[in-house]
């Protein structure tokens, strides 16, 4: 299927950028974090990209011949580095001696072979610490191989705080930019450009000569209808233009970026897209976007390292605490980063990486503090500080936060997907440019009117978290201040009944609420960097004020109330709508990602204090529960689902009592299973059988009779094995054997050289019995990151199964078009 | 090695209870946590309990013939039960049709299967859901069991609350009693003395005539030489009561509580034995033994539920929630309980289990503060508020302070099993209610006199972490106060020079600090419930106290170097001591356990700011750099290879070269592999084989000539079905034919009635072939959690290998004694 899109857009969009914009898409958070991880090197964008559900688990296209699916043009050099690491799994002297390049390396889009790359890697660190007894120099060198490590964590925090920080002050001066201009120089925004003005006394803080917004600059004046309109098609006008650059942007440079193996420009284009997608006003957060480019990042840093460089699980390893470093920069929320990391790339980063992606967020957080984006000197993202303690009575309403949170999480997901299904299916995916045009020109035409909307998404939640205290001149804190004198706790209020000024606010809210629901489901998706944190928790953040509002409003008028008699006593303020602000996003958030323990930390970190634990986690408890309800995907796995990628997802059951030898291919009608024996074939007569099947590899055989099972054979190591041999091994002719056997066999004296190819079989070949239920066979192609695994009967090789085999069975069982889910 | 030390303390303690003593025993920490986690049935708190490292990898004495070990005697209920379901893991109907009680359940001391146990719990899992599409009141069960993990979690959570509780408030108490008593209840400790007096004005606060210290009440005047030697005597003799009370418990009744299989027992001696080893002053901590309650409320409530009860694997995932639950409660960490668990607890648990144990942590947290022990409303253990952040320059001491972490860690690991090897090998190890009374002893008369020693190590900790501030009249905060009418930022103080107060204060830390070293190193691995947190930290907060004061010094006398020119201006205090011991703390906890992550966010949830997160990791990483160069072990592995436990160490990379067929069995020179044919053996000669072997398991093959593999049978399910056979089916003599095949071959009409087992024969056995490197087959062992593996070679068995084999083979490596580690 995706093929057929492949050609479609090479069709349409002139030029197979079809994959960049995939990438560039959809699952905005994940295709920050994801592609970086599941295809580290640069040029693997392409449609098996955004794969969530996190376990590093890559796509297996095992069983599409490799070397005639047209991919080649796309193999990097990273790619060809790592492969002149070793010529195969065995140590056996083989006649081929000098490794050939391409061997043992991986296609692009192919799986990588976890087991087998961790053994290279044991390999390489057992030859340095050999080494490092006999000389000083050696011994030299393998302290820098260890801490080799611990300089590329210290580099890609550095490197990812400081674009972070690079970010947000460009994303924040290009959002200021819509509303208006700074006299004293257009390069500050409204903050900073306020900040140098002396005439910023506490009564006019709100004002500021310097700042001009654009209404006031060209009529001159700040009042009037006139002056609101020509603001208001400023604001559409840049809005257009910063959509339009990004999209196009996207368009002219990614796919090409990504085609020639320049990670270094996908990272440039990838921030600056990002800086102008968020600044155009679209509703969308970078958060996402963010872990991208700290794997973009990590991906470029691993080429300074050859232990890195060369060893696709190594550095894989490096992009999972790169995925911590961008939750960690995105929110400031370093531990709440390690968690995400974890909670999302479970089955192949033991513990061992932890200690490292928590010292790479660390240094991340750390670094984008001394930049001091918000310039607030905080280093998370909205800084919250509650007062007042929270009551076991309001976990009430903190369900119904979740409750709302699981519906419309549920609600958000079907919604996304039926309207990016359309967006494939329809002429309206053929668009893109005019797609994101005519929703940035939509957004900013709706948007521009209610301050709430206008804000960006993270002041607005910013603002929403906000606790009011008595200095507060922000709608939302529009108390009727009648006895400010007698209020004892501080600068907070104490009696706090609505005044006008929040009754407005309120209406403005709920407006906001709607729109953002709305249009958060087809902005979601389109060919801009997108992540979905900031609008969804936007949504829970807003739902979450106005009740919490609405409840602080009841127990005023109400303090005689059994509820609220005990703990809601005059002259404190009982009620944080804040809190309920906070709680409200956690919800959504939840429903809409199904994250669950990384959510809360990274909540907790934001707060600092334990107390408000338990409201989050009730809220994001009943959130996914309600959401799981109608559906147990997340956003990001039904976008997986959406585009057909071949993905195990790590968190579903296996459910069914199926044996491997109902998933096994060849099935029962099928002929038999392509296989190699050890001695007797011909090399003409072994090329012939890989010809005329498309299968990536081949068991070895004792003997066609017994099929005992000796070995495996990549398809791809084989072709370049016969290839190679022919160019420069003298005497072998077609005619010649192919011999597996470890002692050439005795020959008739005229027979050509044979060839031998015991260096390039893989002599420990997982397998299991037919008998073996599917679930422990799934378990333990997750666990151990295999690719394919043989099925014996008896000892008799009997079938193979490989990934794909599994995902077809297992789309099967849950009555999916098995064939219509997976490439072909 | 083990059975000769059970043998010999069964002579010379009379009564095989060296067992129990073992597990109230040493690595204090873990056997807290871990034996709960290994061995969950209440009755294998035998030798091979105290097993850290904290995988759940459990012991193998695979090959020990189980039913000849004498073990039985020992077999629990709950065991029992467990084998009530299912005969094995095909759903081949066989003639054995009612399950025989004993199929498919683990002898005690026994690997569990992973893989077998999850695939059961599916199977009851399917089975739950298809009938739950039949009726309501089937799908209700299927709702309710869908929640019960969740019940289950909330109830460990309240009830591990409530216990760690109940243990704080008896252990303030008897603290305070070996200081004196209430006059106006006994009932009373101290601080609950003094509130309920009403002459507790501000200025004699420390005055409170209600409570008198037993020299007053025994002398009559508080004042004078003789009332402090009654005070002391009293002390040594309470030291004494308590330290003598608890090592007897342990003796008297912990191993018969073990033996007869009544959890709720050693629950309860437990947390007796524990109070009272904490309050007799010992240099011991309860942090580790309240993850071993934790764990054993978990082993309790687990057979409210079917679910879990009847479940290995199930029940295990709830104790390493209890492992997070026991770190919530000791420290009031929730989040730091949940990464200690998944840091120790690595291959097994996925992260399905991690929200539920946040949950659990959560609900003991709160337990615990609604309790609130301390009284001081706080979740955590010692609440730290510091208000100066720090300085970059002042990253140089407390990298200082990770060196001295480390050092220390490594220096108490090597005098510690030093000393417990000693204790092993003499005939101290044969007084261990002696030993006990002599440490308790030795540390009261030390102790008493200085008044850093005589207090609890909790309550030093919290002092030595305390910022001082103007009202503080502890020594430690004895500044000189010039000027207190010119401090201008709140309560804190702003100039410091040190006063004579502080001077005497540190002479006494310097000596605190001297005997805690000393102490702790034979104090850990005594006879009684002793955790290392405790000890570890003061020593470590020492150290970092002085260092802190000395730099404060430092910097007030030379205010104008260039290091503190900038940041240290007068008026400001510019250096917290108590940060200083926070780090301090941190790096000598590292350096003894290496814990990493956990260990930095338990402390960081102690501040509660990310500002010190910095600090703390870099005295973290420095310590456990330090620390390892001397010797890679934590206390926990090194206590686990003094005791011998066969545990395959997660985090210790395979580094050599070896291959399967290097470790396997038979060796070469060895007779072949006792197998058993699938069709024509007789029951005569299947049991002739079993007996004349001990090994514990044995591979079905089609025919001896070819080897090929067809199942696994285990030897305790063999015996039990053939006694079963032998015993209700008829026609079954010595001469009957065993057949494993599916179909009854073909039979003289005159043979006896076949036994056929293919039911008990696990048809999916794990193979590897004899190539596969060593580095592959433990990596395989350790994420399957296989109990043993099969070898072949071209597709014929080979040999096997277990997990004990995998062991010996490293021990080898590491040029150790491969029998004088393991059990034999």
């Amino acid at each position: 299927m995706s093929h057929f899109l492949l050609r479609l857009y090479r069709k349409y969009a002139g030029g197979g950028d079809r994959a960049a914009f995939q990438r560039m898409e959809n699952p905005g958070y994940r295709t920050g974090s994801f592609d970086g991880l599941h295809h580290p090197s640069d040029d693997d964008d392409d449609d098996l990209v955004d794969i969530a559900g996190a376990t590093l688990d890559f796509t297996s296209t095992d069983d599409v011949p490799p070397l005639s699916s047209g991919y080649e043009e796309y193999s990097s050099s990273s790619s060809r580095a790592a492969g002149m690491n070793g010529n195969g799994p065995t140590k056996l002297v083989d006649p081929l001696e000098d490794p050939v390049p391409g061997l043992g390396t991986y296609e692009d889009f192919n799986t990588i072979d976890w087991v087998r790359e961790k053994s290279k890697d044991r390999d390489r660190h057992r030859e340095i610490t050999k080494k490092s007894r006999q000389s000083t120099v050696a011994l030299l060198r393998s302290v820098s191989d260890a801490f080799s490590g611990w300089l590329l964590m210290l580099l890609v925090g550095l490197m990812s705080g400081a674009l972070a920080g690079g970010i947000d002050i460009a994303a924040h001066w290009l959002t200021d930019m819509k509303d208006g201009v700074c006299l004293i120089g257009f390069w500050f925004n409204h903050e900073h450009c306020c900040w140098t003005s002396n005439e910023t006394t506490f009564q006019e803080r709100d004002r500021c000569p310097q700042w001009q917004s654009w209404g006031e600059l060209i009529t001159g004046t700040s009042e009037g209808a006139f002056a609101y309109i020509v603001s208001y098609l400023m604001y559409i006008f840049w809005a257009l233009l910063f959509s339009f650059l990004a999209v196009t942007l996207v368009r002219a440079f990614a796919p090409y970026a990504c085609g020639s193996g320049i990670p270094e420009w996908t990272l440039i284009i990838k921030t600056i897209t990002l800086v102008l997608a968020v600044s155009s006003g679209l509703s969308l957060g970078k958060e996402g976007p963010l872990v991208h480019v700290a794997c973009c990042c990590a991906n470029i840093l691993c080429h300074l390292f050859t232990k890195y460089r060369k060893n696709e699980a190594k550095r894989r390893e490096v992009l999972s605490a790169a995925a911590a470093v961008g939750v960690s920069v995105a929110f400031g929320a370093p531990i709440g980063g390690v968690l995400f990391s974890l909670e999302e790339v479970s089955y192949y980063f033991p513990l061992k990486t932890l200690w490292r992606s928590f010292f790479a967020a660390l240094v991340a957080a750390f670094t984008l503090r001394s930049i001091n984006p918000f310039g607030n000197s905080r280093l998370v993202l909205f800084y919250v500080e509650f007062h007042a303690p929270w009551h076991l009575v309001e976990l009430a309403p903190f369900i119904l936060l979740g409750i709302f949170g699981g519906l419309w999480g549920a609600l958000f997901i079907k919604a996304n997907i039926a309207w990016c299904r359309r967006r494939k299916s329809t002429r309206l995916g053929h668009y893109p440019v005019m797609e994101v045009l005519v929703v940035a020109a939509f957004t900013a035409l709706l948007a521009y009117p209610n301050s709430y909307t206008r804000m960006s998404g993270a002041e607005l939640i910013s603002e929403l978290f906000n606790d009011c205290s008595l200095l507060d001149s922000s709608p939302l804190c529009g108390y009727k201040q009648a006895n400010i004198s007698e209020t004892s706790v501080g600068n907070s209020l104490a009696d706090r009944p609505a005044g006008p000024g929040l009754y407005t606010a309120l209406w403005q809210l709920a407006l906001a609420l709607i729109f953002k629901m709305m249009i958060t489901v087809i902005t979601f998706g389109m060919k801009v960097p997108s992540g979905l944190f900031i609008p969804s928790m936007a949504v829970g953040a807003i739902a979450g004020r106005l009740l919490g509002v609405g409840m602080e409003q009841l127990a005023y008028y109400n303090r005689d109330w059994v509820i609220f008699k005990g703990w809601c006593s005059s002259g404190a303020d009982c009620i944080t709508p804040g809190l309920y602000a906070m709680v409200g996003a956690a919800a959504c958030l939840g429903g809409v990602t199904r994250m669950t323990v990384s959510l809360v930390v990274i909540m907790f970190e934001l707060t600092g204090g334990l107390e408000y634990i338990v409201p989050l986690m009730a809220a994001t408890m009943t959130s996914k529960w309600v959401a799981d309800a109608f559906g147990r995907e997340g956003i990001y796995e039904a976008h997986i689902r959406l585009n057909g990628y071949p993905f195990l997802e790590p968190k579903e059951e296996f459910e069914h009592s199926s044996l491997a030898v109902d998933v096994m291919r060849p099935r029962r009608s099928d002929p038999a299973l392509a296989v190699l024996t050890q001695e007797g074939m011909t090399v003409g007569e072994v090329e012939t059988l890989v010809e005329s099947t498309h299968y990536s590899g081949f068991p070895v055989v004792v003997s066609q009779e017994s099929q005992r099972l000796v070995g495996f054979v990549l398809r791809r190591d084989l072709l370049i094995s016969i290839d190679n041999a022919r160019k420069r091994q003298e005497g072998v002719v077609s005619a010649s054997q192919v011999i597996f056997t470890e002692h050439t066999p005795a020959q008739a004296a005229d027979a050509p050289t044979p060839l031998r190819l015991r260096g390039i079989m893989d002599l420990s070949p997982f397998t299991v019995t037919d008998h073996t239920p599917m679930d422990i066979t799934v378990d333990i192609f997750r666990k151990l990151g295999l690719r394919q695994c043989l099925v014996t009967h008896n000892g008799r090789l009997l079938g193979i199964i490989t990934k794909k085999d599994i995902l077809k069975h297992m789309a099967q069982m849950a009555n999916r078009d098995p064939d219509s889910i997976l490439f072909n």
